[in-house]
This record gives C-alpha cells, sequence and structure tokens, in this order.
C-alpha cells in the first residue's frame, strides 16, 4: 500500500469516517450521514467538500463547536413548512433530516419549505436535492457560508458563495448544483501555492480592482459569477439562508470552513415540490426527458464533443471515481492518520 | 403636444391602455391589471414590456388568440399548492390572480406554490414579486419564453430566456429580476439597426462561434449569462414553468411575443414564503435592513458612486420617469394612434 500517494474506494472512504467519527462519540447513524455526503462529494471530483473537511470538523467535536450527539428538534411547523435547530450537531446529518421533512410535506400537501439554523457545513448541496429526486421530487437547496464575495461595484467580503442546488427526477437526473462566485476560495489558494496566475473575474483585490493575481485576491474578495445577476442571486440565497431562518448574515455567518470562535452561525433552506400536485410526476418525467434528449442531439458548438445537461459532468466522474477509486491528497491524507492514531483507530484494518 | 417625440405620464399610459383594451372587449378588471404592468414596466426603463407590447396584445385579441373575457380556473388544488389554466387569457391578469392564490396559502399553511398553464406573457415578472412584498411575503416568480438560448457547448435556441424575480419586504423592497440570458434579443435588434457591433459573450453564429455581429447572433443564440451556471438556471425555470405545469417545454413554447399561429404554449410558476413560519417577520425584516445598510454603506470600487442592492436601480429610474414622464418611441407611438383610430378611441381626450 502505498501511503504517500493514497487511493482508497468509495466504500473504505465511508468506512474511515464514520470509524473516526465514533470514536469522537458522533452516534452511528449521524456518522454514516456525514460519511455519504463527505465520500459523495469526492467521488464527483469535489475534495474541498470531501474528506478533506474531515480533520476540521473532528477539531470542532474535539472542541465541542460541533455536538457529537445533536438532537434536531421542529422549532415551528405548518403541514407545509417547518424551522429546525440543528442543535449544533454534524451539517450533513441535519440537512438530511431537514430534507427527509420537507420530502414528507411534500408528499402530502404538494410543497415542503423547510429552514434550518444552529447547524454546521453540510458538504455538497446536491446531495439532499437527490434525496428528493429519488423520491420523484423536484428539490431545491441553498446553504450560506462565511462571506468571501463582494456586492456588485463593492470592495468587501460581504456575501457568502451561497450554494444554491436544484434537482429533478428525469432520466438522467438533472441535478444543478452551482456557488456564487466564479470560483472557489481554494482555487485562488492553489493558485498562490503553484505560483499562477488568475482569470480577472475571479476576484478583486482590497481596493476593488480586477486581479491576476491570486494573493491579492484573497485580500480582496470573490466576485460573483455573471456580475449583477450573480451578485443579486447571492443576496437572495444569503437572506434565504440567513435572516428567513434565523441563522448569521453576511459577516455575522460564521464557522462553515470550522467553528472555531464558538459555534457556527449558518443556515440552511430548502424546498420540496411534487410534480403530481401540478401536471403531474408522469407528463413531468415524460415530456421532460423527451426535452433532454433533444437537447443532447441537438447541434455543438465547435470543439464541443458533448453537451451535457445540469449534473452530468459529475455523474460521469463519479462513475469513473467509483470504478477506479478516490485519490486523496499527501496532506488529507497524513491529517488522517494522525487523528487515526490519536483516537486509536487501526487504518490498516479498514482499507 | 408633440406627436413625434411622445412623452406620457404613467397614469396616461395606464389610460390610454384600459381604453384600447376595453374597445377590445375586455373587462375592466383585467384591462387594468395589464395596464397596470405595462405601465409599471415602461417607469422602470423595460420599454421592451411596456406599451411596445400593446400592439401585440391588441392583435392576438383581434384573431382571438388570447381570450379577451377569460377565466381563471383551478385545475388542481392543495392547500399549499394550485394548477390553474389562464383560459389563454391576458397573461399579465392571470399572473395576478396566480400571485393572490399564492399569497392566500402562505398566509395559512406559510409557504404557497402556484403553476399556470394556458397563459400569455405577462411583462416584468418583478411586478408579481412586489406583489408578494407588500404583503409581507417573499416572492418567487419564473416563466418561459420562446426558445432563444443555446445549451452550454451548442448552438440551436432551445431554451428561453425565462426570467426569474424574487421579492423581499425590506427597506428598500429588494427586488431581483433578470432573464438567463446575457443580454436581451430586442438589444441584439437595435444594434444591427444602429450598425453596431455586440460584445462577444451575448450570442453565438449559426455555427456556435461567439459573435460580435448582431445579424449573425439573431441567426444564431443568445448566450446564457455566466457560462454553464446561466444555462443550468435556464434549464431549472424551463423546466418549472414548463412540464412541470403542463406549458410548452423548449422549442415547443410558442407564442410570448405574439401569438400568432394559435394560442401561446408558455407557463408561469411561482411560490411566495411567509416569513412569519420561519424565524419571524419582524426578525427578518430588522435583520435584513441592517444588512442592506451595511452593504450599501461598505468600500466602493473605483469609479463607483454608490453600491445597489437588487432591485434600487430600477426604483431610481421609476421615481425620474414617474416625475418626468415616460418616453415612448415614434414607432411605438404610432401603432397606438393606429389602433386608437381604428376602434373609435380618442387618444387626445385620455392624454
Amino acid at each position: 500500500m502505498n501511503w504517500v500517494k493514497m487511493k482508497i474506494t468509495f466504500e473504505q472512504e465511508k468506512k474511515v469516517i464514520v470509524a473516526l467519527l465514533e470514536k469522537m462519540n458522533v452516534p452511528n447513524e449521524q456518522a454514516r450521514f456525514t460519511a455519504e455526503v463527505l465520500a459523495e462529494g469526492d467521488v464527483r471530483g469535489f475534495a474541498s467538500h470531501g474528506l478533506l473537511r474531515l480533520p476540521y470538523i473532528l477539531n470542532a467535536l474535539k472542541r465541542g463547536t460541533i455536538v457529537a450527539n445533536a438532537e434536531v428538534k421542529i422549532v415551528k411547523e405548518t403541514p407545509a413548512t417547518a424551522l429546525l435547530d440543528g442543535g449544533h450537531g454534524l451539517g450533513h446529518y441535519v440537512a438530511a433530516k431537514a430534507m427527509q421533512t420537507a420530502i414528507e410535506k411534500a408528499k402530502k400537501v404538494g410543497v415542503g419549505a423547510v429552514g434550518v439554523n444552529n447547524t454546521n457545513h453540510f458538504g455538497i448541496a446536491g446531495y439532499y436535492v437527490e434525496m428528493a429526486v429519488r423520491d420523484g421530487m423536484i428539490g431545491i437547496v441553498t446553504t450560506t457560508t462565511d462571506a468571501l464575495v463582494h456586492p456588485w461595484g463593492g470592495v468587501e467580503p460581504l456575501l457568502g458563495t451561497n450554494a444554491l442546488a436544484m434537482g429533478f427526477p428525469t432520466e438522467p437526473p438533472a441535478i444543478l448544483d452551482m456557488a456564487m462566485s466564479v470560483a472557489a476560495r481554494g482555487k485562488l489558494v492553489d493558485a498562490m501555492k503553484n505560483g499562477q496566475k488568475i482569470p480577472e473575474s475571479w476576484a478583486v483585490d482590497s481596493e476593488g480592482r480586477p486581479t491576476t493575481d491570486p494573493s491579492e485576491g484573497l485580500k480582496g474578495a470573490l466576485s460573483p459569477f455573471g456580475g449583477p445577476k450573480g451578485y443579486a442571486l447571492a443576496f437572495a440565497m444569503e437572506l434565504l439562508a440567513g435572516s428567513l431562518v434565523g441563522a448569521g448574515l453576511g459577516k455575522g455567518v460564521d464557522g462553515t470552513l470550522e467553528p472555531v470562535k464558538g459555534y457556527s452561525t449558518k443556515g440552511d433552506f430548502m424546498i420540496v415540490i411534487n410534480p403530481d400536485v401540478f401536471a403531474s410526476t408522469k407528463e413531468f418525467k415524460e415530456r421532460t426527458n423527451e426535452y433532454i434528449k433533444e437537447i443532447k442531439s441537438s447541434n455543438k458548438a465547435p470543439n464541443v464533443k458533448e453537451i451535457m445537461i445540469p449534473g452530468e459532468p459529475e455523474q460521469k466522474t463519479r462513475t469513473k471515481n467509483l470504478a477506479e477509486g478516490i485519490t486523496i491528497g499527501d496532506a488529507a491524507w497524513s491529517e488522517i492518520e494522525k487523528f487515526a492514531n490519536e483516537l486509536g483507530v487501526e487504518l490498516k484494518s479498514l482499507l
């Protein structure tokens, strides 16, 4: 086994995560949800939302800023809505519970809208809309992050990258999952480490000037995608998953990378729509599947091999990684080894 | 009175529209809704969604492809949702009825989701979310248009410009209202007429190559804003206001400029959220208003005079135009005069 360039399977990754979380007194169900979402992040090629996150989570569990055995409580409820208090628990588990609640409501009254506060980073937003899709529903999920994005015309980071995911029960499932910034902060960090320049559209420096220097961009703020439109969307998501659900807002959102100073103040908001209360699930699927075929078989631009629907590129990566295994970066793996030694988990027995 | 460069007030525009529509047997209530939304389009600076549209509407009323005295029917209903059949009526009236239905449901169960088919172009999407905002609610509205936008990597127009509007009860009201294309088709037509080039990001030619020639762009397709992200959003809106609600999809959406061949096949989808079932309306407003102040007083990029929240630029234009009057283009006004003569409406008595 090569401990320097680590390659593990999807199932192995989940086993490692569950084993480490259980040593931190996380109940098995909660550990399994967390492992599932992190491993799904890795197989889809979002390493920043995969195993890389586990050390931050383990540190926060030690510190008590993530609660190992949190109970998710319904604070307010109507037949179509719920506000959940995540009890500062693992964000993946809390968000999965929230999505289950939204799905149940949509099954009964056609739509379910659920807000969540007192929770933590939940990994890839796309995971939760897929839960709805598996039940034949349309899922919409948004969440806040620490403020990294500038308002249009502004300089200061006052908006989160605020993922928006939408999923549709189609063939293949159409899964949109996007951040409100042009590029992730991690890409600027990587460019800086590698001595590379960044495209001018990615970030502004601390004076608000577009910059190609990643270190200047990191001192300034990330730019919203699509100019003022992306800013408007980032703003809307900030309100939905922030002040609407009683979570933090703007600079008041803290701890989405790692809750250090105290509990994370991020929030989530999700909507599930049951197609059966509109045209019908059958009609929705049949007509949309035809439309997808039409898009995929339409004329391609020069040098384009395939026109894809939202979510298809990630599914291709997932299929490849499920077959070939997930490559874990050296630094990330040595962090895992460190925790395994400390917590008395024998990694070899899991791989 | 200068009949060549016509300038009219907001109230005059509404009177003219109501008078002409009533001559086409449109009931007063429906005429007033239509006039209100068209005039709101003009005062905000969206001439393409204002009086300019009236001749298309009048032609369709003559032809019978817009039904003058349509009845909006509820086809399916739950406490939280409704599917409406607009009876091929005036889109503005139908959408306003749909929004009223969604607001009523959100007042009762916290969220209301309403789909609409058999309807027509409804003007500016922002108008309807403002109806929710006036009732202290959050409004989300989307709608389909004739296919004008290419999928990412594609060449053919297979997606509508599909407006997405979101409104929040804040001070000032935050109103996002955007098309999924970088630029409106009308801007390419204007550039062509004026012999101007267009930015490379606006459109592709019929081979899928980015073009600066507006006539080539008009033969090709409009590009989605923000690259693949805008494509994914346009796709999602196409499904929500299309196959979900039993309306047309892709090339199957017809008649949003003017229903010529038959009834328009566009659809609408809207969601209203009552902040009181989440944190609370009071908390939502107070905290968001503070956040808006923080954004507006934050540091500005070079040459930026004011940082605005979504909807503020349009409100500034609206205030100016309410005070100074609305300039109506010569061609548009001569069309109105033509219809007025034909229908026996004395415009001078209304101005």
